[in-house]
């Protein structure tokens, strides 16, 4: 990618499909003069900026069709650049007609999030504002969309900002002492310093801390059902979907076919995984079953146990609980069918280890089914979602933070052990590097292109 | 479908499916109170007609997305109602929170084609023309589309209007004579009225003959390409299709699955139909084999029928052309492998019938195959596509065309057998009836049901 922003480009915005509308994008110094030189209906060149006009598109005495035009003379807008935007009927072959009619004109297709990029590159927002374009446009619940609007709205950098530009002055303190360096002058006040850099590594720590969390409300926090056959795990799976089956759909083209549904339950996704090792084996959990169910749960965050209390005995319960479990993850064990053995809690009395809750239900009868919802939810969001917090949800992100925590690590020891204002001021240096990195205050052509042929063409 | 226009209506216009942005489209007298009442940035009802506003649409204190909101304020707007048009970034579940949220401050799910509807109702068009904008949406080629969009800007009525306005004029006429009766006087003049009606079937005539060309250019031209196993049917295909292939795709989820290919020539779709009778027969063209292409010939406009030069004799090429042969259809026989025999034309001088032009080629080397474009072009369109006239594409209209035919037939023989007037005005009303349906100066509930139910949602 050549970050050159002094050419013009050209995409679809809209979906590709038919619909009504399709809208098309220019953005550049020309995209005025360019849409102008095809447009009969008025100057757009002499418009003002934020309005529409009506006219056609005519490619010589050929009338394309008839359009809505819409003007956003730069800086305002989404590039910071002059955007048009063309609103066309949704036909695939006149949107098409019009895009290759427009390059003709001078206009150049647009790269995959090249709009984006240019808003990113003319200031419009910083780097991590500007991925929080593709999260959005990704977002399929409610708290992925709000954290990725969060993130959006700069919650994200407004967090670092000042401490950022705090560490800043230090580092120029601290080069000023490299000035006088003959002269054994402290500049920068160790102790102050210090301080600096202790309500930096807590915020930073809390960032990454929230990783965990905002990865899987972004993508959604993958859940083992298992069971044995007939312990009523599909009924189970059609009581938790019931109202949501019409709104959450099946998950259409994603290779990872073990996913089967989504459930949203207070907004977070939860992507229920069918355990089919556990299905297909003829006799309780065993050989490859138990390895098949051992590896999914390994890349789960919550198991949901389902056993039918009709049938299973004490000890094959206890032997269930025994293979499956896995310290450190959450796990409900679903008591299925208490409306046909209501005294079940005489027949069993599993020693539950850590982590592990008992709850009963009836799939078939509805029996406490919002209740298990509510502890699904509970027990792997446990309170810690508040809707203000800045969420950690994109790995490029993780993972500047604990570089930069690990200079500042490296500069607090550095301080302790009195090094040279020279090391210091590397450190520093360091740990600035990688926290710009997060905004975008440091990128390379790389990281630019790494980001941003991530998105959909058109943004 | 109740026609009512006082209540306010909501859908997405743009395709289902992630893209940069999503527009959600309102309209009806509170479209822009209700939009307002969810954005945040500024006034909306103090803002002027097109015009574009940055804000964010909340829900209470949730913001659910930064977003860009046009204006159109009735009736200088599509429906000519007052029209909002919410872009937002394209994720589904943004897209579907912000409608359900303007369903909840009062706006309706729009039903397929609502808001073409409403602004037919309010007179931004006419019948013909509104039906021209599903065309012009599912316009895939550019004859399709210029016919749509001619269509569209009034092309169609223009040519009746006139005529509609003296043959009303002439009814009134004839209505006065009804009321004078006693005095048995002759307001309209009769050898003026039959002059008017003559002009009108000689239009009408002439839309009517136009339907065939219509619904070819509308639909794409359907063409049998027919060959005994190893005549190079699939290398002609491919050579064909070479420059095609990469704008022209595969013909998704029709379920005519017969249809492979498509060919566009000149601006104008040819459906290529294989077929698989031929293929699948072991020897020549015979039994199932030929009854199944006879089918597939019986549906087609044009028959291509490839020859191995190398090696079919003179006799089979003889009898797949007799098998082959229809009446009435226009058929290429395609010699092909000229490049290894290139001396054909002394091993085959096939008696040809009327319609049947013999072309040769080789596929492989690509020999001549702009040629055979041209004349698949040439043999189907025959110079009838100028581009300016009118072309009936729909069958509606043909219908309608077709009774207001009959009645003017009828009217005339009255004319000519001296009816009285009362019997006159009948067949004039009848046919100035059968003409309003197509510009919807006559319409039904029913009718206008079944037209709008053909739409998308959001147009």
């Amino acid at each position: 990618m050549n970050h050159l922003t002094h050419d013009t480009i050209v995409a679809l915005a809209t979906p590709n499909g038919t619909g009504a509308i399709g809208v098309i994008r220019l953005s550049g110094p020309d995209a005025v003069v360019i849409a102008n030189s095809v447009f009969k209906g008025k100057n757009l060149t002499k418009q003002a900026s934020h309005t529409i006009h009506f006219g056609t598109i005519t490619d010589g005495d050929l009338v394309l069709d008839e359009v809505l035009v819409s003007l956003f003379v730069g800086p305002r807008s989404y590039t910071r650049e002059n955007v048009v935007e063309i609103s066309c009927h949704g036909s695939n072959y006149i949107i098409q007609s019009i895009i290759k009619l427009l390059i003709r004109q001078g206009a150049r297709s647009a790269k995959p999030g090249e709009f984006t990029l240019r808003a990113f590159l003319n200031g419009q927002f910083d780097l991590s504002q500007a991925e929080a374009v593709a999260d959005l446009i990704a977002s399929d619940s409610k708290a992925s969309q709000q954290v990725a609007l969060q993130q959006l709205r700069g919650g994200y950098s407004s967090e670092l900002k000042d401490l950022r530009e705090q560490l800043v002055h230090f580092a120029s303190m601290i080069e000023l002492e490299l000035d006088f360096s003959e002269e054994d002058v402290e500049f920068a006040n160790r102790g102050q310093l210090k301080q600096l850099i202790h309500d930096l590594t807590r915020v930073i720590g809390k960032l990454i801390q929230s990783f965990e969390l905002g990865n899987a409300v972004k993508q959604g926090i993958n859940t083992v059902i298992a069971g044995r056959p007939n312990a009523g795990k599909s009924t189970l799976l059609n009581a938790l979907l019931n109202e949501e089956r019409a709104i959450v759909s099946h998950i259409a083209g994603t290779t990872r076919d073990t996913i089967e549904e989504t459930l949203n339950i207070n907004g977070i996704n939860f992507r229920l995984i069918d355990t089919a090792g556990i299905r297909e084996a003829t006799d309780a959990i065993e050989q490859i079953g138990v390895q098949k169910t051992m590896e999914k749960i390994s890349q789960s965050a919550l198991l949901l146990y389902v056993f039918d209390v009709e049938s299973i005995t004490p000890d094959e319960l206890s032997q269930d609980i025994q293979n499956l479990y896995k310290p450190g993850l959450p796990t409900l064990l679903v008591a299925n069918k208490i409306d046909i053995v209501p005294d079940y809690k005489q027949r069993y009395s599993p020693a539950l280890p850590e982590g592990v809750t008992l709850v009963a239900i009836s799939a078939k009868e509805k029996l406490h089914i919002s209740q298990l919802k509510q502890l699904v939810y509970d027990t792997t969001i446990q309170g810690r979602l508040n809707g203000n917090e800045t969420l950690v949800t994109n790995i490029r992100h993780l993972e500047a933070l604990q570089k930069t925590e690990q200079a500042l690590i490296k500069t607090l020891s550095g301080i302790d052990m009195q090094v040279t204002s020279d090391f210091l001021a590397m450190d520093i240096k360091q740990a600035l590097h990688y926290l710009g990195e997060i905004t975008g205050t440091v990128t390379t052509d790389d990281l630019l292109d790494n980001i941003f042929s991530k998105f959909c063409i058109g943004k």
